[in-house]
């Protein structure tokens, strides 16, 4: 048990805590900090306390504005600074726990704290590896019989995204305008998005020095390049997307904006939910060879908070356990023609779908394309989202007692700016 | 005329003055400098005399490691930092001239001198825009009457590329390892790429402080965001990407190295090279409607240097004018959803090809998919690149009496590792 108070349903116990940045109306510089219950370990402050072999020549990784350096250090350093935030946190230990000043100093509220970006960004891949979203797609585009691509059995499939644009839970996302082409056989026209979407996502955070270029990360080391995971809202303009995505792939209909929790949750926290995957069959190629328990049974949960109402309407429950390809095959295959990761860098997994409508991590799957609202109340309807539309996602597993939870990704839609005369 | 001694032929007169980032071995520290003749004048050694009212207070940004910042400065910096250095550097100005304790410690031979990337890359973008490319290879792929996608006509192409790999000329490139699926009535198989080429582009660095997200550029503003240009080699395994690129696009087959030459000609240095572009037929919506001259008269070359052998081979003869979407439309369309674009963040053209089959610029289209293997000399073929192969880019605006020239793209191919048992 910590001395710092946590109540039964938290995110935060500790056998969580995850890592963000934050800062405060005192102090404007983005700083490390811990969640735990409601409140926030400031490392910044408590920075000479990482004593252990691997992290007492490095405390200065606590004062930075990211968590890059800190992610560069490795999984050592990593469970070294777990297990000293443990020791640190717990009932049984003195030093900040009898310490005044230094619990002032400290710890801050989390609801009097502002979020940032946990780490600078250097590139940001998103996957597309829920079989049943591919499913789901492919069948809308294509029909059920052609549902799945021929590659897509054999490969997690992904695609390099716009890192400059993603953006800390709780910011506003203005809905684009663009090119479309509702009728191909007349020409594209410019306006508003009309078929704005999420998608619901978790993606996660490279660490340790990263790879050279031109060697690829194994199967068997990819462990140590995973620092931890967070929530991600991956906005996309279905119509845009449709007349612009053929060959290369989306691009103005998923680069305005991306959303991610601000809460990195490790790989050592997450330890206690790992659990087996999908059966894979065809077996993939021998360097995408799974061990099971491969993936992690976290709970997940799409909230739609309509413009002008109070009440929030969950709209989609997952678990990131029915993504087809594990984390570690999205990883290993990134890398597999000698692409270089870096610290700080994110991969997703793609729309975290499962087989009932209620799982559907989009809407354009529970609205299936626009041709079933969602029914979200008497005379409130969605087939996408509208203007003020608030989109919370929220996850956590469940463990013997305690939760290990990510916390929010959140984001309002606000209207588009007027279209050019 | 510059007091510095710049041949006839030479790519860097006092019309040019292209930024880049240098060490030597004396000095290991990365620093910008200005290419003028074979010389390289140190700004880090010079930021003093730069004291007109934009760089007055901001002569720092010549003593980081990368352009980024002085990037961030905009338009204004940039035409006083150009006006300064032409001063500075030619025959009438003391300053640098007469000053024999400063000219000895602020000029370096560019042969003595090591190249490294120019900036620090948040994200890259490729298009897909020489209309010739965009034929040549649906023409492949889908034959003469389906080569253009619907969408091909009325924007610029695009998708987002791997920031992480880009790599300064002169950088041995891997032939990569990766899955594809020549008979796909059988399982893909793993092992080394055999349809290795490159890409000819050439690729514009963004600078000043870039827009906010959810605030596109229009096509008026343009040109304050575009600091300079280099040539590029996009890098790609044919093989790999026919497997994988359905329906998001290609990933594995790009992300492992694209190489860009080191000196950053910047729009300034381009402006008497401005040409009309190629006629837009259906005519771009308004957003992307586009002024003449609106493109860069730039001749551009492929060298072939084969493994073990001493000859360059020309094999290709394009220009940047033949490209169908001008650089500005690109960046426009860009930001057209929102997107934010940051100082130091690369977008390419696409392969740059022209109408003849001398002009292709890509083994892909030069041997049309290795059916008409190129013959480089007697007894000595191409279809695509081999182990040892040196690929070698050059261009250059040919002005009155000189060159704005863009120096060497150039990487050899080295073999691939072992594939693992
Ligand atoms: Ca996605
Ligand atoms: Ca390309
Ligand atoms: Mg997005
Ligand atoms: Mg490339
Ligand atoms: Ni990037």
């Amino acid at each position: 048990m910590s001395f710092i108070e946590v109540s039964s349903g938290s995110h935060f116990p500790l056998q969580n805590l995850p890592y963000g940045i934050f800062s405060t109306n005192d102090n404007a510089q983005p700083r490390i900090g811990v969640a735990i219950g409601t409140t926030i370990l400031d490392l910044s402050a408590v920075k000479h306390l990482f004593d252990g072999p691997h992290l007492n020549q490095n405390q200065n990784v606590f004062e930075e504005a990211t968590l890059n350096r800190f992610m560069s250090l490795g999984k050592p350093a990593w469970k070294e600074a777990r297990q000293r935030l443990q020791e640190l946190l717990s009932d049984s230990c003195t030093t900040l726990k009898d310490n005044d000043e230094l619990r002032k100093k400290a710890f801050v509220e989390q609801n009097e704290a502002k979020m940032h970006l946990p780490a600078q960004i250097g590139d940001y891949t998103d996957f597309y590896c829920s079989k049943e979203h591919a499913m789901n797609v492919g069948t809308m585009f294509r029909g059920k019989d052609n549902a799945l691509n021929p590659n897509w059995l054999h490969l997690p499939v992904g695609y390099h995204g716009r890192a400059s644009s993603i953006v800390i839970s709780g910011t506003d996302i203005r809905r684009p305008n663009g090119q479309t082409c509702p009728d191909e056989s007349k020409p594209p026209t410019f306006g508003n998005c009309k078929l704005l979407d999420f998608e619901l996502e978790m993606a996660c955070f490279i660490g340790g020095p990263g790879n050279q270029q031109g060697e690829p990360i194994t199967m068997d080391t990819a462990d140590e390049y995973m620092f931890g995971v967070v929530i991600m809202n991956d906005w996309s303009a279905r119509d845009i997307q449709k007349w612009e995505y053929v060959p290369l792939g989306p691009f103005n209909a998923k680069n305005f904006g991306t959303t991610l929790s601000p809460w990195v949750v490790t790989m050592d926290a997450l330890e206690s939910s790992l659990c087996d995957g999908p059966t894979q069959d065809p077996k993939p190629l021998s360097y995408l060879t799974r061990q099971e328990p491969s993936t992690f049974d976290i709970d997940l949960q799409v909230a739609l908070k309509p413009n002008n109402s109070s009440k929030e309407y969950i709209i989609c429950k997952s678990n990131l356990k029915y993504v087809y390809w594990s984390l570690k095959q999205m990883l290993v295959h990134h890398t597999v023609t000698g692409c270089n990761l870096r610290p700080g860098d994110l991969f997703a997994t793609g729309t975290i779908s499962g087989s009932t409508p209620e799982s559907y991590g989009s809407m354009l799957e529970l609205s299936w394309r626009g041709t079933k609202p969602l029914e979200l109340d008497e005379n409130l309807t969605r087939k996408f989202i509208e203007d003020g539309d608030t989109i919370t996602m929220t996850g956590f597993y469940q463990g013997d007692g305690f939760k290990i939870g990510f916390g929010q990704c959140t984001g309002k839609i606000i209207p588009a700016l007027p279209l050019p005369k």
